[in-house]
């Protein structure tokens, strides 16, 4: 396929954001949007939602709007997220639990192909989507065999490096870290951080400065 | 106290990102940091923490490094992460029993006071932290005599909106969101939005482009 030129980080992560009202307006048979409302949906100003989609190419129809199909077609294509994405997950508590049964994941194609678990007492037992938890020494194989493209890690901070380390050694580009640990990687591997405790910061330094 | 000028929201969220590796150099009894160390345990770079750091006075001794200890009480100071905080939180599904255990949570002040569930089945059910699961029917009884600052709602998208529109009502200024649905709020209050499917979409965009 032909590569895109790099776009701004910032605006992939807004653009994104984007995707979910989108969806939503298709959903409700909406064919049009202006950037105004698409701003207040996502909370973010109509300017910025221009100079956002002007990176996509030609959408939009001055006094009109955007075609909601063909902007959600495009961003799609450009986030990649028009495909499935195989993902193998390790750590099978709660969050892990919740995790493979996100149905958010399912519905953007992201599937779990792949689940371990470090504890010796859920290995072998059957998660909701059929999947059987393994060890984590099975992780090299099943990653080459069933084509895992993203791990993610849901351990403890002690556990975690470990895990990144294997996912890494097996090929796997991508992590998504839930765990609270900076993890070493090598240069050419992805990690994205999940920190619920930063959205709470948020809120507080916010509630603290009205309060 | 005395109000703090506005810093910027995108300082704010990274100062807070400062926080983790802030706290475990203190574990590790390590004093001084540079602005170059810390940029690489956070991922950004250093100009970008010399200038964020600015907005909290003057830490930095040119070419040594910021005292570790200090930087991190101001921080905490400023971010309000220095108190205790009350949250309430609604669905108690894996997601819910995921967060309501989260050392994370606590550790950082973020304590569980009280929980509400629609499914009458988990009603009267205690969690591990020994809170009662309540109806939402409670939610405004609580909030008032608990003085509930923050909630957190873990539903389903259909549900979401009905328990923000009770945790508003019930004076509750705050709420951390895990449900996919963009929230409908009063102009006072404050919603914060963790949807993971963003940091998989970043990881796929950047998967597509190197792959």
């Amino acid at each position: 396929m032909v590569k895109e030129f790099k776009i701004p980080d910032a605006t992939i992560e807004r653009v994104a954001l984007y995707l979910r009202p989108l969806e939503g307006l298709m959903e409700r048979n909406i064919r049009v949007v202006s950037s105004e409302k698409l701003a207040d949906m996502c909370n973010v100003n109509p300017a910025q939602v221009r100079k956002d989609l002007s990176f996509f190419g030609e959408f939009g129809v001055r006094g009109v709007g955007y075609e909601v199909n063909d902007l959600l077609r495009e961003i799609k294509r450009i986030l990649a997220s028009d495909r499935e994405w195989r993902l193998g997950i390790v750590g099978l508590d709660d969050m892990g639990m919740a995790l493979v049964q996100h149905k958010d994941f399912q519905q953007r194609g992201y599937r779990f192909i792949a689940a371990f678990d470090s504890d010796s007492r859920k290995i072998g037992k059957s998660l909701p989507n059929g999947l059987v938890i393994q060890p984590l020494s099975m992780i090299k194989q099943a990653a080459k065999e069933l084509r895992i493209e993203i791990g993610v890690i849901t351990t403890d901070a002690v556990e975690a490096q470990r895990v990144a380390d294997l996912f890494f050694e097996a090929g796997i580009m991508a992590v998504l870290n839930f765990s609270p640990v900076h993890l070493r990687k090598p240069e050419c591997c992805l990690v994205e951080n999940v920190d619920f405790t930063l959205n709470l910061d948020h809120l507080a330094y916010e509630l603290n400065r009205i309060g």
